[in-house]
């Protein structure tokens, strides 16, 4: 399964909005329909949209006729100002925005601009390829024989772009090494993440899956079925805190009442050590009519208030690790995080 | 509106199932017809299945053609037995059935039990009702003027059968006390209670109601959003542990992390003091496809395994105060609960 996929041309995704019904490939040939793509959530998941992003950039690009390279360059930052439009959270957008900025910056000709586009967006991919795979390694070594793990939305090859992921790529490197595992999924509402993609990418992996709603992993806790949850980020900042679907927030007091750890499985492009805490990340609130209908069916009376906030934010406290393609990092975040980051200089 | 109305000779019931779409009444001419509506969930609440109950084992009776007065006892007491294998967790039902048989006991006669027991029935309804009254009465003093309230699942006049309701009960009296309150409601898969049956009856009250998922509950309440919850109860033993629609727990959880008090409404009817504590309140396991279809469609991949627990128990420990006909009481409950049914003897 390659759901994020460069053709030379044109960017190749599975609509995740199509899962599990069917599985449908899309072809995007210019950059508006990477855009749209994003926005309707046919491409989802904090790295596939950097991936995606960064491939969508380099098509935009590819596509401008401009007359000179300043024609050239006022036009590609209109491009990336629309790619940085489509969704506020996930700070992998923003990460892959700047690395497609670097590299077109200072460049003399277009045609030299567009090719180091193209190696850039190529570069992303391979990154995070191995971060997620090196990722899921060290992460698996949290995981004991026999536990059965909680986790919330989508977090495996659908939502990174990648062959593991983060939370779900931990679930999979743990399975490959033959640990007799089970996971419960979130279904996740209102998109159904966890419903449609999480038990549809295990069930291929040989993984037994458990499907539940939302509100009964409290109870799943309470009596004692639950060894950890994992789940992965949209935004980490640099104190720990950390964005991700709505109700991960909810699950982690859970786990922290229930005595039950509770990770987060991210790669450093997730953490934006530009912002000291979760209080600053800008929650994305969607449409109502996600709420209030689910496919396509009304399940909520005419003319009814809602809101919806695709994300909350996990204060640090209740992260007992952070697994990254480095190493796994533990409280205080603020000096871990920044122990990460100051190696990678 | 009346969502379980007596004829004369049959029940009449507002479909709970076609809310909100279409409001149907159905008319139940015989005693299977009210255990289908039962089970189905067309009459639902815990309070709402105990009356019409009540109704329909006084219409089971009723049709009886029995030969003598111990024919009738015995076939009474297979169709009490047959209630009591409709739904196992809320113990209104049983408080119904127990009322019945007791109506019942003794009567010399197949006429005379019959017009006992429709008498009883109406009595039950007539209980519920001034109980229902009374105790939104004494829980709106909680309410402060200006408040957010959460509420979870559905605890109106559907599923009570009464004119007020449990906790949303409570609500409705503080709105016709002219406290300026907003509700959230929580949409409470898999059954959707509270999207479809929560905000119908708050639209029609005129109170002002926003429909969240269930798992955005907590981050509100993070936010500051929240200054109380209440929800009703299924069944609630002797030490306070209180059976409720699955979710409770862990509403009652994040409350307790966010220093929101969270309020169980409940008639003494709801309370079990046969019932030591929660562990032994047995939970009813649904149908795994109220999980993985939603209104008819299907949102999860075929094959995949699924649990449904339709009730969880909060420990009265998360508990701020349980409002009552009689009174708000509070820790400890083991003891306010056995004052509460001493004044009863």
């Amino acid at each position: 399964m390659k759901p994020v996929e460069w053709l030379g041309d044109r960017l190749k995704i599975i609509d995740q909005s199509r899962l599990p019904d069917k599985v449908v490939y899309l072809e995007l040939k210019n950059y508006h329909g990477v855009i749209s793509a994003i926005v309707e959530l046919k491409v989802r998941g904090a790295p596939a949209i950097g991936i995606a992003a960064a491939y969508g950039i380099a098509l935009g690009a590819m596509s401008l006729k401009s007359a000179g390279v300043k024609q050239f360059d006022k036009e590609f930052q209109r491009i990336l100002r629309e790619f940085a439009a489509s969704r506020p959270t996930a700070v992998n957008l923003f990460y892959a925005i700047d690395k497609m900025r670097q590299a077109a910056a200072g460049v003399s000709s277009i045609e030299g601009a567009k090719k180091k586009l193209l190696l850039a967006a190529e570069t992303i991919r391979k990154h995070e390829e191995s971060a997620m795979r090196r990722l899921s390694k060290n992460g698996s070594a949290l995981i004991k024989d026999g536990w059965t793990i909680l986790t919330h939305c989508n977090t495996g090859s659908l939502a990174t772009g990648t062959t593991y992921g983060t939370a779900l790529g931990v679930i999979k490197a743990a399975g490959e090494q033959g640990k007799k595992i089970r996971v419960f999924a979130d279904e996740t509402r209102p998109v159904l993440q966890g419903a449609r993609l999480t038990t549809w990418e295990l069930i291929q992996e040989g993984i037994p899956v458990t499907l539940i709603t939302d509100n009964m992993a409290g109870y799943l806790m309470s009596r004692g079925l639950i060894d950890c949850a994992i789940v992965g980020a949209d935004r980490i900042a640099a104190n720990g805190d950390t964005a991700n679907k709505i109700g991960t927030y909810s699950v982690a007091v859970l786990c922290k009442e229930n005595r039950v750890p509770f990770y987060v499985a991210a790669p450093l492009s997730s953490i934006d050590i530009n912002i000291r805490s979760g209080r600053d990340i800008i929650i994305e609130d969607r449409n109502p009519d996600e709420v209030t209908s689910i496919r396509g069916i009304r399940i909520a009376p005419e003319g009814v208030q809602v809101m919806n906030p695709a994300f909350d934010v996990t204060p640090h406290k209740y992260i007992s690790a952070i697994i990254t393609e480095k190493s796994i990092i533990k409280k205080p975040y603020k000096l871990s995080i920044s122990k990460l980051f100051e190696e990678e200089i």
